[in-house]
């Protein structure tokens, strides 16, 4: 584990059929660890001011990749928004991070619906749009994003 | 370890000033394993098609997490085009999965320059855009993306 996941947010599995436009859901807290930070790094983002204190870097500081907040994020939109069916990701438009992530960090997501559209092609599936938004303690962003993703309703049958 | 690097691309590092829109870097090969996939989705993106062979899912067998091929991608990335000042990412556009990644993928990337700017606030700092393709061993796309990097030229004088 390269974080813990402090408390869980409250959601009850949804339809996605039942979703519409504008109904947002607030995942739990996951505190990012120095330790974590380091681990994803050496895995997959060896850069030295993801590994350690860097004071010659951009940050100054050991800060998280990237990846490592938009898998965190991944984490805590499965949690806020848990969908009967599950999520594939299609594709993502707009992924930014405003600010670093540093160790110690509590983050959490807010997923706001942005479309729901039933498949014409494959009854039963659907194409959802969510802005996802993750923020630090203090209430700053640090990843936004706007996956579509598709889910298919469980009990609809397959095309 | 998710996964085994087997073989790294013979990439001298870059000065990002010298980059041309074009160029291309290819990287080495990355083994995708099973274990890889569930420790990945474990920690990050608990789906049962992540975390096991799931019949009555989409893919009917286990498949990584679109958030573990980007992560991989990134290694990839960092080993492709090796980048004096190391990279820090601004945001990225049309990040998409068109295929699923499987448990003994061997996955690479290659990278193709799209633009470098000098920023003009900041002497010394170049925002490069880069088309970033990751293949399986069959040659099939598994994520397309176009990254947007900030790079600081080591040597040249920050503002």
């Amino acid at each position: 584990m390269s974080g813990t996941a402090v408390s869980n947010a409250n959601s009850r599995t949804r339809r996605v059929a039942d979703l519409a436009a504008g109904e947002e859901f607030h995942s739990g807290t996951y505190e990012v660890t120095r330790e974590g930070i380091r681990q994803f790094a050496a895995e997959f983002d060896p850069q030295a001011f993801h590994l350690m204190d860097d004071p010659k870097s951009f940050f100054g500081e050991q800060v998280a990749s990237g990846w490592h907040t938009a898998a965190i994020t991944m984490r805590l939109f499965v949690e806020a928004l848990p969908l009967a069916g599950g999520r594939v990701g299609a594709g993502v438009d707009g992924l930014k991070w405003p600010a670093p992530v540093r160790p110690g960090d509590t983050l959490q997501v807010k997923a706001t619906v942005k479309d729901v559209k039933a498949s014409r092609s494959k009854p039963g599936t659907y194409i959802l749009t969510v802005l996802v938004e993750t923020s630090n303690q203090s209430g700053q962003l640090v990843q936004t994003m706007t996956p579509t993703v598709v889910v298919r309703e469980p009990g609809e049958k397959p095309s």
